[in-house]
């Protein structure tokens, strides 16, 4: 392989800010993006080369990347795997992640399945299609449970926490249509680990820790706050994911850490993942640069922490959907070890996600403190 | 100030590397560049959101840029002060630096003159507008000597060293208009600092060694191999410079340590320079988002080098202008704790700038050799 300029073409399905940093880390190494996104001037728009407007599962769309680009991938699971295996067959425009493993992905069901089948520890679950089976289902896994869409699913939409018998009608009634019921796992922490799969070879980068509320992600930290034992096994148990994935790309892989130590799955996203931005600052190699090589066929660079980092979300924090407009961002550039990272979303609406802040420095707790005060001055109120 | 989507646009006179390491430092800021350039797909426009095709110093041009922009800079030396002048004036686009500084540095007789009224160490140096005139200075300077075109030099073009009395008639006849000639300053080494002037207030990063040969750039690495007390001398030498400079933006400042420990201003450059592009990795802030910051009036960012950090530039190595075909790229990617930078140019030659590699590591002698011996296996020849 040689490098050349115009250089190699990643076509990429969903232009957000996943997009965004892809098209920031493709630069340095010469690779070119070109993004398919329903908005124009979307956020990854400032830094590909050009942006093909149109809808996530648009045919139309996606022949076009096909036909301008030299690989094919996706930012967002509302790309739809049977249009890109029809294009990748028409066009010879490879896709990473492989179709097959979208499509796998994208039912909650089947990728519990596949690597339950696999291997995989993940927490007890059974398929529901109706009241009446998601109660009887209850009666083994018992109260209070995770009821989930098999497909749709985003940033803790489609789940459904049932809490006692009373909830189950309701409950049922918010998924409309077909779900599966996951025990409630009692875990000590969220971890998440960020799985590369390049040609012929596998690494993983150091593991996260990731605190949500109201399912939305909120902070990061790495190391993750637990013992040497429990983030080597979470690394494990990633390595063995990858296994399963069919296709390059880097996979962000969200975990629990049991309350008696043991590490089960709780889901995958075949893309950059939220629980990865940190690499940015703290790694030699970001998650971005770590996918553009997996899919175009370069070799991994090295997942090392450079230091402990932390991130803090900034999230929408606003009851109407308006024009976006931060406040407190002077001081947060004053702030030293601190960097911004802004997706440039021209709307904002409550919990949205509209940016991050990082910071690295000598201790994982302190560095977390520190993201979340410095996150607290940020608002999008008046 | 508020952060927005569209954000702040930044008109960039010139669409080069540093234009393009300015494109990829400004989208996590929310800035979104507009770039001038003659060459249509310059290396700039991949991440910025547009380019204006014309001349560095067309009228025309950079009026569009002027209209279209909230600031003006420029990172290229061959912009018209006259110009800058003129379309701030006529759209109230404000820039910086400002034209009277880019006029002033353009001019390396005046700027000599200007730093030194200014109580800035600067070699010996005389005006001479004739090779009788050049032989008159080398009676009082001593030979050898810096023979150097007022204006229009750049990575050494314009500059000749006058050896010996023989030497002069062809010296002066090389160089083709106004001159200076300057002592040939016996120095230990070369630094360099990147000083930064934000909106009241200015910062240095840390000292830079920078190695040169056959008068281009070949390596840098920060800290400098020389004594605490030089390096502190270094970045006060550099702070008396910023005084003298009008305009916010970073400036490259070229300096000499001489054998006996003083520093000497060799040039300036009205900014991002060569010498600082290690701050990528190598520093919380790197010198282009801190350039972005302070043109646009945003608060500087922290200077602090996280660790010891080498570079090392990707130069043409070919006899002929040709397309650019790189090799070796795999097992530089291959390396743990080298990046790689890689600008976007479709056509090398001798010497041209292409890219470089940059590698934090503990300590400055290691890590510069490993970028040495990294470069090494990058070749454009077949």
């Amino acid at each position: 392989m040689k490098l050349r300029s115009p250089g190699v073409t990643v076509g990429v399905v969903g232009g957000g800010q996943l997009g965004r940093m892809l098209g920031e880390a493709g630069s340095p190494l010469g690779i070119e993006l070109l993004v398919s996104d329903p908005t124009p001037e979307c956020p990854a728009s400032l830094v590909a080369r050009d942006q093909v407007v149109g809808a996530f599962d648009d045919e139309e769309t996606i022949y076009e990347l096909g036909e301008r680009a030299d690989y094919l991938t996706f930012e967002i699971e509302l790309a739809d795997p049977d249009v890109l295996e029809a294009v990748e067959e028409e066009t010879g425009t490879p896709v990473h992640p492989r179709p097959e493993t979208l499509r796998m992905i994208q039912d909650k069901l089947v990728q519990k399945e596949r690597l339950s089948e696999a291997g995989i520890p993940v927490p007890a679950y059974e398929a529901v299609d109706s009241a009446a089976e998601l109660r009887e289902a209850l009666d083994d896994l018992g109260y209070p449970a995770m009821l989930k869409a098999r497909e749709g699913g985003y940033d803790g939409r489609g789940n459904v926490l049932v809490e006692s018998p009373e909830d189950v009608e309701t409950a049922f009634e918010a998924i409309q249509g077909p779900a599966m019921v996951e025990e409630f796992v009692d875990y000590d922490r969220e971890l998440a680990v960020i799985g590369c799969k390049g040609d012929g070879e596998t690494d993983t980068f150091p593991v996260t820790e990731t605190i949500h509320r109201e399912e939305i992600l909120r902070e990061t930290v790495s190391p993750a706050r637990t013992d040497g034992q429990t983030r080597e096994r979470a690394r494990e148990v990633a390595t063995e994911i990858l296994d399963v994935m069919a296709g390059r790309g880097v996979y962000g892989i969200e975990l629990f850490e049991r309350a008696d130590g043991e590490i089960l799955l709780n889901e995958i996203a075949p893309r950059p993942h939220n629980s990865g931005h940190w690499t940015i600052e703290g790694c030699h190699t970001s998650q971005f640069e770590q996918h553009l090589r997996a899919v175009t066929g370069l070799p991994l660079g090295a997942t090392d922490r450079r230091e402990p980092t932390a991130l803090a979300n900034i999230l929408g924090d606003v009851d109407t959907r308006q024009d976006a407009e931060l406040s407190g961002v002077e001081d947060v550039l004053r702030t030293d070890t601190v960097s911004l990272h802004w997706y440039g979303k021209r709307e904002v609406y409550n919990l949205r996600k509209m940016g991050h802040i990082t910071s690295v420095g000598s201790e994982p707790d302190s560095v977390l403190s520190l993201v979340r005060e410095v996150r607290d001055w940020l608002t999008f109120r008046e």
